[in-house]
């Protein structure tokens, strides 16, 4: 069973098709010295739909390359093309990645027959252990409790992750865990990741890793530990991140924007985007410069 | 100006990737012959997004050689992935195609100054004159009517398909066409196409006119010479096909399944939907059959 | 059968629960000598949520007072509860108004079998003829075309007002005409009376027409007489109208702030709003004014 | 501060405009006896805006006097007419109410200037000590933090009850107690109360306390004192009550229904439900007192 804090990485480019590979064995070197439990890549946070299938494979294979087996390496496969998730499913068994995680095809909008149908005709083509993803602002469907209830039998499943946002849902799934104990549930959102772990969840897969990896690993622990009083002191620093970090920008971009920009700030690897996306101007830049400072001195007192 | 009706086509499928070229030949005939204006092909009624790479560029390439230059071929190149989008566009003007037509990348949704410049960013690498695509519903995102007046002084861009459903925009569309006289607005839902061409727009992209090619460009023909009695009876049987051809799936996806079903009923093509949908069952296949019985007659006797 | 023009009134106020009855006298003799065919008060344009049922029972007096029966005087009698939608209807029957409307209880959201149930249980305590009011936006529900076709057999429905600015849905309550013929079918959103008129319908309850009531009347009936070409060059005055008077305020209180701050500066009556909304403070006025001037020079070119 | 289990009374009724007084005395009986924190009549679950203000007024003054001040007793005043909320709320000061509580006015949605200038012209006209209630899935608005925070300078604002089921939102609510320790942060959905008091929230005013208080009064002292084992497991209770008694409905209307007819079972009071709604005929019946069996005896040993 996959636990703790499980960052979705972005992915470090030079420009629109071209990976900056020293920034991300900068930031896998980061992560794995943060004591997170696993990487999640081409995810959300990952822009993957926005990078072209080469760009994906080279991805894939460099991050598996660069981890050297020290953490489970998660892809994500999601694409509305089913031959193209298939294809880089296949990819990723060969580069060696530990499981393979998708969100529904997110172009026309399944109704949960096909959803389920769709899941069913996908498993036997992939060759690792598969996560569902909730992401329902996204895909504009989500993984209904009956439709996850109806995928319990499919021992290739071993977990869901939930960026639903949509704390009720998580607990559904969480009572779920009585018909199989050995899943997986995860949290996307951050500021979410107090609540998950305190309700029997089992960690989180959370942006603001990629740049605050201890923080998030510490809240994990706290929660975990049912120690309520840390974790929510741990917690009001995740809110924090939440608010300025991620306040930046006015787009729904402006999550992945922050992040790379704070990485960026950090040494880590450029903060090129992929379009259609642009990464923070000057302005920007110091907005994000000051909340950063601001944050390391906030965590540093609060870990030490 | 690009006028009248551009049937947007399915795409004629023999299995998961694989193309049905000699339905797609007899589909294209069949339009020929019915007198359309143009042919659009990778739109949503085409399941551009659920199809591989190699199958749309092989999809273009036979496109365009069965046309034989008789019709435009415009082709969508929506896609999450800049790089991709402007690799089908190479193809398309390879393979002889008239026009591009992309809406919003439709993950993440942008702003309105980020899709601004995406699109500012695609023209440069286009080959061909390109055409907006408006579909919030399936993209998440609208091209404002401010972005789509910022972008009025690009010699590209030759108009727009827009297929929100909200007329209220269209009008406003219609209204900017003092400025580039030269566009066409065209109108994306079949049932809105009186009110388009009434309106001052120039024709429709409309999924029935796969099934029923005559009564389409019919309609067009009435409404652009300003008879409103006889557009208004032919938007009848319009309406008469939305209301029974498109109500027998319960989800988004019974559009497509209706007119792949009939036009296998119609000895066309087949009607193998690439995933994650699903072709009909016999119940549904049924109706289509009762439904399908009764719109021909409809049809022929007013088109007499 | 209602046709035409039926302008919904905004309110007169003085204060926040007093009547400005001069104001509503220079209202209502501007729209009679206007040629509208008839009056809605209590409606969305008329803030009727907004008035204590005090005011509005005085407002119903006063109107059909001030009318003195040149035109027929409909009465919104959508609420929350049943008990007072129930007391309105009898007092606007007392006070002499012609017929009811009604729109669904707009809290906690009905499903379309508690909606029919609702409407059902309404009709025989009305004493008067009743129009149903389609305003999803705001009630968050919509009569569905089934719930619509299942009131079909109430003799004392005589028709609907649709706001739902969903042309496709307007087209299907005028496919329905073929059962009651003696149904009006009315269009809320002013910048769709072209297409309703030339689709069929008989009307609208267009805002606009407190300002402009002349400009309306006059697109109705080149519409309605099929002029196509006359039609559409006083609807694109409509819809100047509109991407000007209703895009001063940033918020959905934008097109009754315009409203009444156009019909302020004509000297008609005061501007004055119940909360929660305001007036429009100097700034908006001042731009109020400026639009107002170029179009009633437009617009009284248009009608020479 | 008000900390604990408030009960949303469901308002027992005979007929459409006739309360049930001996039911009211039953249930204000039984959760007193049952340990909860406080009363809050006229909200959401007690259909207020479904209430006659002749109702509304003959509840307010039968609970307070039914009470006997054992409780705190909170009124809601949401309503859309300024004038009317007003009227409830000196009634309410008049019969010994507590406190009052108001949602958005929930027909035109308000921006947040104009919300925030709305709660402004309210307090002075309110007699008692004022709590925000945050609803927006009815309300269509919510209050945004920005808004929140501005109101903090109030004295007279006590707190605020949050049903969004956002509980990113309610963390942040909880943050902005480092302003105003004295306000209660509450939490409407019952499946979040569990999250919301070991977040660091007050307590809940949760549907259910209707039907089993004591079950809703031992998680939250259980969560207030950070047993999260123990609060896990009587979460999970709630989340079957969930799951069970409120699943029966398909409208939005299922949770008052089954709350109301659990309570009839009960023998407590009739489920007569005031317009648009109505009770569960008899197959809903039937499978609610079948829930109802199964959780009494679950929740019996698990508070035993």
């Amino acid at each position: 069973m996959t636990s703790g804090i499980i960052p979705p990485l972005i992915t470090p480019l030079k420009d629109r098709d071209t990976l900056d590979r020293d920034g991300l064995e900068r930031l896998i070197e980061r992560l794995v010295t943060g004591g997170v439990h696993g990487l999640f890549i081409i995810g959300t946070t990952g822009e993957g739909p926005s990078l072209s299938y080469r760009l994906r494979r080279e991805l894939i294979t460099e991050t598996c390359k660069l981890v050297r087996n020290r953490l489970p390496v998660f892809v994500g496969i999601t694409d509305t093309a089913f031959v193209e998730s298939v294809n880089i499913a296949k990819h990723s068994a060969d580069a060696g990645a530990t499981a393979l995680v998708a969100a529904p095809p997110y172009y026309l909008p399944e109704g949960q027959p096909e959803l389920l149908e769709y899941i069913r005709h996908l498993l036997p083509e992939l060759p690792l252990p598969f996560y569902l993803y909730n992401m329902p602002s996204l895909t504009k469907v989500s993984f209904d409790i009956d439709t996850v209830r109806a995928l319990q039998d499919e021992p290739k499943i071993h977990g869901i992750k939930d960026s639903s946002g949509n704390m009720v849902y998580f607990h559904r799934l969480c009572q779920m865990l009585k018909e199989r104990p050995d899943w997986s549930v995860l949290m996307g959102p951050e500021e979410l990741l107090l609540d998950a772990v305190l309700a029997g969840g089992h960690g989180g897969v959370n942006g603001g890793a990629n740049v605050f990896p201890q923080l998030y690993v510490a809240l994990y622990n706290a929660a975990a530990a049912g120690n309520v009083q840390r974790a929510r002191q741990l917690h009001a620093l995740v809110m924090h991140v939440s608010s300025t970090l991620y306040q930046v920008g006015r787009h729904s971009s402006a999550i992945i924007k922050g992040i790379k920009c704070a990485l960026s700030h950090l040494g880590v690897c450029d903060d090129f985007m992929a379009e259609p996306f642009h990464r923070f101007r000057d302005q920007e830049r110091a907005r994000i410069a000051d909340a950063l400072a601001v944050l390391q001195e906030e965590i540093t007192t609060a870990l030490a």
